[in-house]
């Protein structure tokens, strides 16, 4: 059962500080640019026609001419979907009447392109209707849909215009047909639809979403080969997928049976998300132990440091336990944030500190790394090692790019980033009847919904105090302290406390009106040391300061960071930002030694070293000053 | 110009020692053990087909029934090739009336599989006779053809046997035919036949068969597009090559132009062999050239510890420089073979001890490795680093196995392995009018055919004493001085001598029978350092003694090497060989430290390090205990 819940999105009025300023740049330059590329308009970024093909969709639909057809990928919709929740949310922390007018004529462009059954995909109106619903596994139907679903029911909340709700419920009713009462089997390719399905029961009240979701979750791996058959079936590919791996799709087995998190590491981490809320919703206890099982495969063997999944581009997919390589690495922004998605639903049940260190480490690192500065480019892959000459050239590492391009023709990250910083309060904060949670330390003041309206400051992350204080109301405050920080303390209305701590979560379980909460966490930089089991990380350390990341680009070192060595037992010092980096940036200077260089490819001579700074910045803002090495883990004297 | 050329395998009397019984174990478990795969009735091994393959062709061309017709890969033939070559040599060693019948046989089979105007290639005869040379990119005519004329050369060799030599110099009329006289264009996909129609061109004395290697060599590079527009002509595929992929075979220019080593690492070397050797018969230096910029691209850039090349399983290629990975790797046991001839080549020309010190390198490590020590497992891929559960395993490493599989669907390495050691006189030795070269320390008698007869005895590479004595006439010795060895001294008839030293060979111009030069080269371990451009080596040593590379293995370390750092200025101790290995064997026991483990996968506790013994074995021995843990590069403290 749901023992706290997701906040929606206006429930926090977000005061100035770092993640306002994220959502002001989604608002004044990543939701206008990805606009420009929706409608084929952005120079030097790849074509999108997102908004050409709804347009060209329901001109078919109108029995008129197609114009130029569909372009793009199968799942181009899905782009438009995650703009448009995007805009959802950002219209909630930022109206703007533009915006929700150019947002007000997508969705037409939608409503008509939605055919009369409830069939809504343009792919397959515009160019072959007789293949719906024949291509699960590549056809990315049920995936677009869930995406709709989700941007209906933001946008429905943030505006409460029902123009997208009610397509979205006619699409929903037209799936339900199809896969319950008609029968067809099979389930989504892409996960996705699940969670959505999850988000219109509870907008809807209409409990067929929630059996629909229970529907996709519960078929999905009891035919480990129903791709294969499906495929057979209809002797047509779309790209040559391989049907036969059980494991790319999590087919492998029935999901209350799975253990390990395998395959795509996207498809996973949507999928396992539906299924924690839906254990939540249900109090379905099987379905919960296998969430914690996926949930510790993921988070205890196959996590990047940086909150980053997913080891290989090969399928964009995990591989096995502790296979962690830093430069061939996928770490798609994308998983990182269905990283955050499945931690929230897991919180909600589960009110655990490591869910919420998971989920700030995932967004604070690889979300935030994925894209520039200025919010016009974009990474998709989040290495944590690069090395110009190697990155992005050799065969093996074409993926792991030294610097973000400004779109991909598979566009799935750049408007997820977006969507996901624009509703960051649904992570940061939740709630039950009596009880405010904070697991985000995001300053602004929260409405929880249950009488309490709290307000929070902090320079979070690069300040280390976060001081709640009661603005109306009364009841209890759950402030989530982090695994990271060793030392921390207290306060309340200015005297440290001991407050009862259960699970990472320190507890006030009666404040009142004017009460303040004083939260002191530690600022020291410290280092981090992986596992013995992972090989690409022996013999080495990474940097954080608080939930931040650090990393050693080519730029601060005199162009070279391979040949550096830290010494972790020497002091760490905070300084201002470099050169080129916003003011806000806080970086990080250690000592060690600068190896010299060999004679030679290898030599027997033992290279001298010399003592040296180092200067370390944080991950997500690496690469923004140009192609320069870059190193997350570096080797350390012991 | 050649200044010293190769000697005959049978110039070369050995004595026991290393060498000798890889020799013996060659004929006794390699050659009989081979000669059942070919002839599919090894147990436990894939199926090879080859014998059946040249008798059913055969009796196609009889016009009789072809049986089972063709099974296996399209240059299964060349398997045949390589077992046949390797027993010329071995006869040359061990004269074996039993296998020599064996191998008549089977020349037999060979003669009665070759067309009537000369072709000769099971899969096309068998298969599809009107798809002959239509394509060169993924046929292996050339390949297949270029093995069988070494094969023919050494057998008439060894044996005085013209039925193979002739079979292969009507096959070389019908290829100079087709591209000479007929002037169809290409080139071999995969290089091979170049360097062998330079030994049919040797054994013979015709000319055309330098013209034709010469013809192929030329051509290459040229149009780069070749092979797409083969491809387009004939519009058909064997499986779906990339052909527009003009580094793969080395077609991104014409020979003379091309500066980096790329595309699949065995077709680059047999072409780089080709050349290098073309260069010495013809004097071209702009061949020259470009063989020694090729060279120096490998050997200072792109080329493992252990002598290994090919960084990827992306086509069994190079990719980049510097990008060394330790556990992706490849390093196809041909391809370290391949830089063997080529260094062997090189040598010809430009006496220079750093072509015998990679050939040595390549020898003593990745070729000896690619063979498990009782004769009967292979490795095809040698990683440097191996940890169970992620090699062979992940997706990434699937390539990289733990353990020696018994024979392979693609067979290449296995017999050339065999052939590589039973000739390893070659590249040993070498011989000008007035002197005899020493390339690598190999016991025996030599007679270098000027006049000059030298016995050579040395526990090498374990012993580090060479003693050469002139058995018979006069003249000039030349000794490769190891460029590893840090310090040396020679004692010429037991006195200390200081002799003229020229790019890393001493030489000793004035012999006379009874002389006595004995060579004491540094037995001390000694560790080695990366280039600080290579990032998977960072912070890491290798260990060596002598020309050999140590490993790591679990089996020797309590199960984890992973956790292990070495103390590089602590010294190091020579010991016995640990259970399970042979006797020869000297194992190395290092100071260190072993690492203790986090608590979870990332720990901000710096982990204690406990003071402890390490102990390495040779990296050819690797794998020969069971699956276990295997390292070649680790952490090293500063």
């Amino acid at each position: 059962m749901k023992i706290q819940k997701q906040l929606p999105v206006n429930a926090c009025r977000q005061a100035e500080g770092f993640m306002r300023r994220y959502q002001k740049l989604v608002k004044d330059v990543v939701i206008p640019y990805q606009y420009e590329v929706l409608s084929d308009r952005a120079q030097g970024a790849e074509k999108s026609h997102v908004i050409a093909n709804f347009a060209n969709a329901g001109a078919v639909l109108a029995g008129k001419d197609g114009g130029d057809g569909f372009y793009g990928m199968v799942f181009q919709d899905s782009d438009a979907a995650k703009w448009l929740e995007a805009v959802a949310y950002s219209l909630e922390l930022f109206p703007d009447e533009k915006l929700e007018e150019e947002a007000d004529r997508l969705i037409e462009l939608i409503r008509a392109a939605q055919d009369e059954d409830g069939y809504l995909n343009t792919y397959y109106t515009i160019k072959d209707r007789e293949k719906r619903w024949q291509n699960l596994m590549e056809g990315h139907e049920l995936y677009c849909s869930g995406h709709m679903m989700e941007a209906a029911v933001a946008y429905y909340e943030a505006t409460g215009k029902r123009t997208l709700l009610d397509v979205m419920i006619r699409n929903a009713e037209h799936i339900y047909r199809h896969f319950i009462t008609e029968g067809n089997d099979g389930c989504p390719g892409h996960p996705e639809v699940e969670l959505a399905l999850l988000k219109l029961y509870r907008c809807t009240g209409d409990r067929r979403w929630m059996e629909l979701a229970r529907h996709f979750i519960d078929v999905r791996g009891t035919d480990p080969h129903f791709f294969a058959k499906e495929s057979k079936r209809r002797g047509w590919t779309l790209w040559g997928m391989d049907v036969e791996d059980v494991y790319y799709a999590q087919m492998y087995a029935p999901v209350r049976e799975q253990t390990d998190a395998v395959g795509h590491s996207v498809r996973a981490v949507y999928l396992y998300t539906a299924m924690a809320d839906l254990a939540s919703e249900t109090g379905d206890a099987s379905l919960f132990q296998a969430c914690r099982r996926l949930w510790e495969s993921i988070t205890r063997r196959r996590m990047y440091v940086t909150g980053g999944i997913g080891s290989t581009v090969i399928g964009e997919a995990f591989t096995v336990d502790y296979d962690l390589p830093n430069d061939t690495v996928y770490a798609e922004t994308c998983a990182s944030i269905g990283l955050m998605y499945f931690a929230s639903r897991m919180l909600e049940m589960d009110v655990d500190g490591e869910y919420g260190d998971v989920m700030e480490c995932a967004l604070y690192n690889t979300v935030l790394a994925g894209m520039q500065l200025d919010g016009k480019r974009f990474f998709y892959v989040n290495p944590l090692e690069v090395v110009p000459g190697i990155s992005g050239t050799a065969v093996t590492h074409r993926h792991d790019l030294p610097q973000r391009p400004a779109w991909y023709a598979c566009a799935c990250c750049p408007p997820n980033v977006a969507r996901t910083l624009s509703s960051i309060a649904k992570y940061a904060y939740g709630a039950s009847e009596h009880m405010g949670y904070c697991h985000l330390f995001v300053g602004g003041e929260v409405d929880f919904g249950n009488g309490l309206v709290v307000s929070c400051e902090t320079e979070y992350p690069y300040g280390f105090t976060v001081t709640y204080c009661v603005r109306k109301g009364s009841g209890g405050l759950s402030v989530r302290i982090p695994g990271w920080s060793r030392n921390w303390r207290v306060l309340k209305n200015g005297e440290e406390c001991a407050p009862e701590v259960v699970k990472g979560y320190a507890y006030f379980p009666e404040l009142a009106a004017g009460d303040r909460v004083e939260m002191v966490l530690d600022d020291r930089a410290y280092f981090v040391y992986a596992s013995g089991r992972v090989p690409a990380d022996t013999g080495c350390a990474a940097l954080k300061r608080g939930p931040l990341v650090y990393c050693f680009e080519g730029v601060d070192n005199g162009g070279d960071v391979l040949s550096l060595t830290v010494d972790t037992e020497e002091e760490v010092t905070a300084g201002d930002a470099p050169e080129g980096l916003p003011a806000d940036v806080v970086s990080l200077r250690v000592r060690g030694f600068r190896r010299e260089e060999t004679e030679g490819l290898y030599s027997s001579r033992r290279p001298g070293q010399a003592a040296c700074e180092i200067l370390a910045v944080p991950y997500y803002v690496w690469g923004n000053r140009g192609e320069n090495q870059m190193r997350v883990w570096v080797p350390y004297r012991i």
